[in-house]
């Protein structure tokens, strides 16, 4: 019934479906016991809400808590997890836990790195559909935990038209007009182009977001210069750290990034257990 | 039936599953298409019988190929996969092949480095459980691809007492009777250690397998020399390709290492998809 | 992999999913036979392509045809379909893909009245999510296939800021700029209002769609100058084929209408199966 | 488990699997609310029970209540089903309830048309198998809500002889034959006949059940005649609530009738939700 | 979409689902091979298509054969199964397929051996639902490959009114009144009785099938005169080889028998793999 | 998420998936009752958190308890289990309670029997593969429960290279290799052998358990002479009850036997159900 359950399922199966025979073979009878993560460096937290499903999967009467919320700052050496339950739960999730904070707060913590760079607040950073198979929602929340902003989930919440779909179409207003006929009035129709002569047709022919693909700057600044407002702009191509700004200067209203999420590693964190 | 399907299903799924709605507006016949897949930097390639599966799952009779096997290296600019089919299937297969094989290539090009550094041929890298929830199994064959060797895959095929077991049971010696009553006799027993009386400990208990956990250079050189070669001797913790030699000389016979898929980053790579 | 092969598959395991009692006893060896559907009323053909599949799915190797293609007129009388196949899979698949294209031609042919009543040829006539469960991709399909649009399919794929909506931000204008910062910017935001200080509110605060809900025609009249062109204008509420007009002739560029999928009913077609 | 919580699953998940992207960019926080359901004609209600456990499914913890069960009426205006529980879960559970409320009201609405409408209190009104694919078991419970009853369920648990089953068995005897073999002493045999020819070889076969299938009111009173009590007679074809009584005046014990759940459309009613 | 194919994807799951770890180490490129299964004992065969199938789901191009079918005797030394396809599926499907046969094919043995120790051929003796969880459909076709019946295959295809019905409804009639309404035509109705009184009721109440539960061969002489036709009339309870036919000349109609599943043991047979 | 609740689900669906209409058809509204489990005749006990567990999947409040563990003997007569809830679910959990119970009791009472017959406290008696398709798990804890150990649960957590493995390697050394090469150094690598010479070869590829497979008592005691203590030593095939202890005193480790699985029968008990 939700995408993101399925993930965490996957992933507790993969880690313990057929059992822990080491913790198994010795808890022969109910224990319980108390966990805290500390983080081994700082970083922007995301995935703390997943952590705490991961063990409520497990132990359904388990208590997770944080005092801290998705986006927060965590300092090296602070204790920011504390979840208490059945001691063979603890050990199922514990991995898996923080395999989940430590790929997300990568994420966060890269993305908030953008955001601090990025001096235009009017320019909406966002990422792009390079994400790790199975986990596009949840590095797409951790975008947002870091402070940028989402591009579309996936190939039906969005419309996008690139070269091929023209090709197909035979030109950029017949692509146009076929994409309006088959959707929502509630969904803008984005064009992929590549140069001035394809930024004009795609704006006669209605697109209500123009996307320029791999255009250099001054490119960029005619490009936009010519739309005038009448359609959103979105850069999209080569964006670092170090042009993003350059990128902002050319008056783009979007800068899609796929380094956000597959440029991203994971923090280091680990996880403490006390038997009680 | 099988767990890799499931996550390649899951990817579609996020990706496609309620369909493509710019291409399906637009594509009312079938086409056919020819894609290429061109290296945008030189790594060594992980995932391309995933990539393979991917296209195959969504046209059967679309014809994926490669010159190039995992832990092949592909230079910059070479084109290194090709596939023929529904050109539907090219479109919503695009962006998951791509990723799958970005991240694993990742893996298997950071795991090579690695192994390059390494300079005692006898001692074995492997990996950890530090992966990527549901890549588990795709993230391992990842690392295989880049020359090192496999931890085990999960909690229930192989066995490691941790200092949690040990407190439940009461010794190590304990520990390692309940664990060798309730496994089959083809498993070893490994046993995590951070003094030189649990190392000797768990040698009297009749561990197979001795896990050095953060201990200095002197101390596993000491431990290693007290177990004189009546079990496996593993190190782990703050394994970095700076390091990495360093432990090696002590005299372990393994170092495992979270770092080789944890601290991965996707290398670049792109999709030309022509129509026919 | 795919939600509508879930309904296809969900809808031949209640038929049959344990199988065929009857038949099964008779049928002890393979015999082959070939199917045809015949109009007993005329209508608006939807759902051919799923018919194809429910008869693939039982059998691989069975030949599915129709000249006919979903959004075409069938006489009364008319053999519109037919295949020829593994007896045993058409005697299951009979009912199942009958069940489809009965409800599925339904609610084409109710479609098509309306389309043909509508005198505005620039006002879009949509479809609501008021759709049989399990069914909602299909039946949107059909709404299709009989001339009219959709609207969104789900509550993930369009923005539509209601009563409680607007309770919880506060205000309209918070709850805009809520939604904006959450959704991509392929994305146009809808407000439900009911009295023109609403419009005026949704217009100010940026949404780029705003209905009008259960307004009279006056209402609907003068909320359309009001927006003059700055927002594409929808109405909703007591859309039946004899006001439809009167509404088009407000001048809103929308008219959604939950008739259209719940009040069809399934049309008259059977299935003579011949043994070979 | 359970073919009914399938349904309702996978009617949440189309509607809002992947989220409600409106209602969680503003509900950042947990609200409570109310909703009340009110008819907006009079029906007989069917599915009251299905939609409490949507929102059950959504929210646990919530409280549906309804003073009426399935088979009573309802009169327009009347609020008749409240529901206390998160703000979210209502809002997801609202379209979905309704939807199931509405096609299995109108269900249960026309059969008790059909009911109020028979004058033969000993004959037994059916349904078929001509069923909304995916909802078959609710649609059967709303038949009997409106006071008639179920014919099989799927062809797995009741037998039913027809033309293509004897051309391969050779003959009615033989086909009986076989059935008998192959099920258990528990299930009676039907068999489907259209002249009297037929009725007295499926007599003499040993069927349990005989069908009359499209005779006219003439052949139908002498085949009742004809099989005197020695088996059950169903009618069956082109049964409406015109011929209704006719088809009931002519001796038979059993008429099934695919309008009951095909020709039904959806009753109208609508859900209010207070913030609290 | 079908119970038997879910357990035998359950089976090569539990087996092999996350890989045959020895043979993938060892077959790095495709092999193919030949199978075939020899008796070590002689039997009556059972599961030879699930065998079939079993391979066919690992290698759909493998080529399974048997010149023998259900019911057929195989005689020790036998080679009765040949498949030829590739290595890895035969070496993965090998044990799976042997379960599963060697588990049926003793419950056949076992069922043929009391059909041919039954001296009256008009008493139908049937299995009961005392089946291996997960193989209910499976046991139930191997016991009609021995030569007996199936009684009911689950509690939803056939009507048994026990003491526990009888108590809540208030009395055996109550009970099959309320049964009668609640189910189809084409069930009948059977009633649980330990006492001549219930028999008696039960007639009266109109049930179609008698059950004579735990009754003496006295008891069950009277209760056969007294129903004397009017019922079906089955005996149950403490059936073995040795009481069958002293039950049979009680004049019952239906003997059911747990021990044909509950006290089968599986046969033996062995596969021979030879590559090529 | 976990295997064992796969077939647990499994075989409640097939039993009632869709209901059990004779219950269904008297209870309207919700009893509560008690039901007890009693012996009918003395055996070792399993499986008994599997019974509970089917209760609790019908009736999440329902209670049962059991003051016996697996592994403990019940006596013929002795009420061993009890559940009061809901009456539904204990109606529809009884059969399946029992079938699961009466099998792995079975097993364990057979195993029993071996584990008491056996004179040589220090040899390993262990189960194989040979377990009945979706039970895997269960009957290997059931041998648990008996007493014996457990072989390799699936062909993914033990290694045991075989002739067909040894053919296509090339030789016992190279198999032994690849498969070093490929898997964990936490798994010991078991090697088949059926004469001295193969004994020898896989000593010397360094092998850490050696499988005689099918060998004589004197080929028995020769190769564990020869072995000397270097590996383990496993016994394979003809393992039954009166060849247990001349297996033994060969001098082997290890003694697997599928007729544990294999040969076991369902124990007798049942279950009284009392209304409330």
């Amino acid at each position: 019934m939700n995408t993101i359950d399925n993930i965490i399922k996957l992933a507790l199966f993969e880690d313990s479906g057929h059992g822990d025979i080491t913790t198994e073979s010795i808890l022969l009878e109910s224990f319980s016991g108390t966990g805290v993560i500390v983080a081994k460096e700082s970083f922007v937290l995301a995935g703390v809400e997943i952590a705490k499903k991961v063990f409520k999967l497990l132990d359904p009467l388990c208590e997770p808590y944080s005092s801290y919320s998705d986006g927060d700052c965590v300092k090296d050496g602070e204790v920011f997890f504390k979840v208490k339950g059945d001691l063979l739960a603890l050990l199922k999730g514990e991995r898996v836990a923080l395999n989940f904070m430590q790929r997300l707060s990568g994420i966060a913590t890269l993305t908030r790195s953008f955001i601090e760079e990025l001096s235009f607040p009017d320019v909406r950073l966002t990422d792009t559909r390079k994400t790790t198979p199975g986990l596009r929602g949840l590095e797409k929340e951790a975008v947002r935990a870091g402070g940028a902003f989402n591009h579309r989930m996936s190939l039906y919440d969005g419309i996008l038209i690139k070269d091929n779909h023209i090709a197909v179409a035979g030109s950029i207003k017949n692509a146009v007009k076929a994409v309006r006929n088959r959707t929502s009035h509630l969904m803008k129709i984005e064009v992929e182009t590549t140069t001035l002569d394809e930024v004009s047709q795609a704006l006669d022919a209605g697109a209500e977001v123009i996307m320029l693909d791999n255009m250099n700057y001054e490119q960029m600044t005619r490009a936009v210069k010519f739309i005038n407002g009448k359609a959103v702009v979105e850069a999209s191509g080569n964006v670092s750290i170090s042009t993003l700004n350059k990128i902002a200067a050319t008056g783009v209203d979007v800068i899609s990034c796929g380094a956000l999420t597959h440029q991203a590693r994971s923090v280091d964190m680990s996880m403490r257990i006390n038997t009680e």
